[in-house]
């Protein structure tokens, strides 16, 4: 919710270029056939790529590109993965995504969780051996059009402290929960286990600013406001900022998401998760394989009538989208709602794309080969 | 986590009375017994009660029974319930808690969860029609023997205002998740998706200062640092606190609860979800029954044998716990540790009641007659 509105006001202001949705697919796409991946999957993971763009998440869409192909590069990710369930049960199953594209395995694992909650009512996947995999929201919004509740989690690389510590120790490990709706648009929460997710550090760098009080902490766990801490030992601080505001719930938080995401699985976790940047060595005595995700999914008709529980998710949104607000609010807003707005603003009036990740796709398409850049 | 230490620590300092565990279960059962519980509920009831006293939750232990018998005086709450299934599939079902008391209804739920995670590998059982259930913590914990890691959620009366609002919308609604590990003791998550619970503000009201900011706001939605701010049309402020400090996040999950415990039941949700107290009036036009729950189990081995599990966890939990800390922090803990060390403490020591609460059970005594109190 929070990076789609700050993101957007970024992008807009720094922007050099505005590139549609179909200009940005179609580069994303014959990038990622490029370096070995089928038509389809190189398809499924463009879309997944830009719905982060979409949806106003420019952190998690075509900035990645390049980084995606450098995790290639360096062998650490397999473009033709024989992606499969090593064990399951009539609601589980252990996804092994054979060190494919997360933006790939994710959704054939969440495909799998929806296709058990179609015969058992609920479905739950945990992936091992698997990279990262975009938005959230992507994968845990498949579920929507089943009228199910969607669920996705992963683990990350460790840039986060927990309470009292000075060790990165979690990622950003985020949760998204999607939940359909009558007429109202669906909820869907998609959120960072972090007081601020890294992307909007990236955003303070570029504007030269400091952060707000309580996002990071220093190399020794000092409160600090600079926004390039991560670079020299600091860490990003749990949603709750410090001890007294709660820090320990979000450091609960992000420790649930690594569990369900890497213990279930036999994935990395805690500090051992591999690094998003190649050019990061990947931590000694791993105790899993790669990166892991947890999906979820449950047949609201499990529980009772469709009609019944949209009629009252309705009702419920409309409650809350109608409170009396504090001055100099306009309005409550609903989860989701920044970003579907996002989406339908940048579907028809185009994608912004800052200076430097115009650069880094100009760069990415001469570096391929690829003439027809479409920009 | 929090609520453990910091009860803890005002329980000594201003308590007056130390009484054993099996005194104040004892005579919480008597005065279940004497509202017209059958002497099984009674026991099941005491128990649920007194977890919260023993692991440091002292606002919802001891401290409660009064108001649970108000709530019966008031006829809002039954003794006798019909508990049944109402709904289901192979992995879910809903509850219908035909009023009972919650700290009832909820170890019934919960079985039954853990009994469809015993067939398909996990069960997921939302619950309309009940009442307050005690601690989160007791509920998901009934897992852990089963091997598997236990989930679970409620809803409670609004007292916190989503960001951006001034109305109070939701309650403090708590997410537990608890974990087996191997030689470690269990990962227990319990929390409330609030900054503070409601149970601090007391103890700061007793101590007559102030809270720190971010905790509550006044009646129009400005920042303050009154305990007292709830009794004038103030609110709690969702975890993060400001919106700068994700607020709207601990705002996501507090609904995720809402609706995962209400509106997949048809229990009632949002500003129309019953109060504690008997002498609030209930909500007009509520749009189902009771208060709402939400219960999960998931078997370690629908994903990974239980040993190869429990390796991991132990190992996650040893690094955790071993991590550097900040200056004058000597450990990192893992959720679950102030509770547990709360609990052999108290079990041993004997359980601190407050001045004020020990009245109200002497007067609970003399009310409901019962001579042999043992206090």
């Amino acid at each position: 919710m929070p990076d789609a509105i700050d993101g957007f006001v970024v992008s807009l202001t720094m922007s050099e270029k505005i590139l549609s949705y179909r200009q940005l697919f179609n580069f994303s796409k014959t990038v990622l056939q490029k370096i070995g991946c089928n038509e389809a999957d190189a398809a499924l993971a463009a879309k997944v790529l830009l719905s982060a763009d979409l949806r106003g998440i420019d952190s998690h869409g075509v900035a990645r590109l390049s980084g995606y192909v450098r995790l290639h590069d360096a062998k650490r990710v397999n473009a033709t993965p024989d992606i499969r369930v090593i064990h399951e049960t009539p609601s589980t199953a252990v996804v092994d995504g054979d060190r494919g594209l997360g933006l790939v395995v994710a959704p054939v694992a969440m495909q799998i969780a929806i296709n058990k909650a179609k015969n058992v009512g609920t479905g739950w996947v945990s992936v091992q051996n698997s990279n990262h995999f975009g938005i959230a929201g992507y994968h845990a919004m498949m579920a929507l059009e089943h009228d199910m509740i969607g669920i996705a989690l992963t683990n990350a690389s460790a840039l986060v402290a927990p309470t009292f510590s000075v060790e990165r120790l979690l990622g950003t490990n985020p949760i998204c929960v999607s939940i359909p709706a009558g007429d109202e648009p669906a909820f869907v929460a998609d959120l960072a286990t972090t007081t601020a997710a890294n992307g909007k550090l990236e955003i303070l760098q570029r504007k030269r600013e400091p952060t707000p009080t309580g996002w990071v902490q220093d190399k020794y766990g000092n409160s600090i406001t600079d926004p390039h801490t991560l670079k020299t030992g600091g860490a990003l601080l749990p949603l709750g900022s410090d001890r007294e505001h709660g820090s320990h719930k979000g450091y609960a938080l992000g420790a649930i998401v690594d569990i369900f995401s890497a213990i279930l699985s036999g994935a990395n976790y805690g500090p051992w998760v591999p690094p998003f940047p190649a050019y990061v060595p990947i931590p000694e005595n791993q105790p899993g394989k790669g990166i892991g995700h947890f999906f979820g999914a449950m047949r609201i008709d499990a529980f009772r009538p469709a009609e019944d529980f949209k009629y009252h998710m309705d009702k419920w949104i409309r409650r809350f989208r109608s409170a009396k607000t504090v001055e100099g609010q306009n309005r409550v807003l609903i989860p989701g709602d920044p970003e579907r707005e996002s989406e339908a603003e940048r579907m028809q009036h185009g994608i912004p794309v800052m200076a430097d990740v115009f650069e880094d796709l100009k760069l990415l398409a001469e570096k391929m080969g690829i003439r027809d850049a479409g920009f």
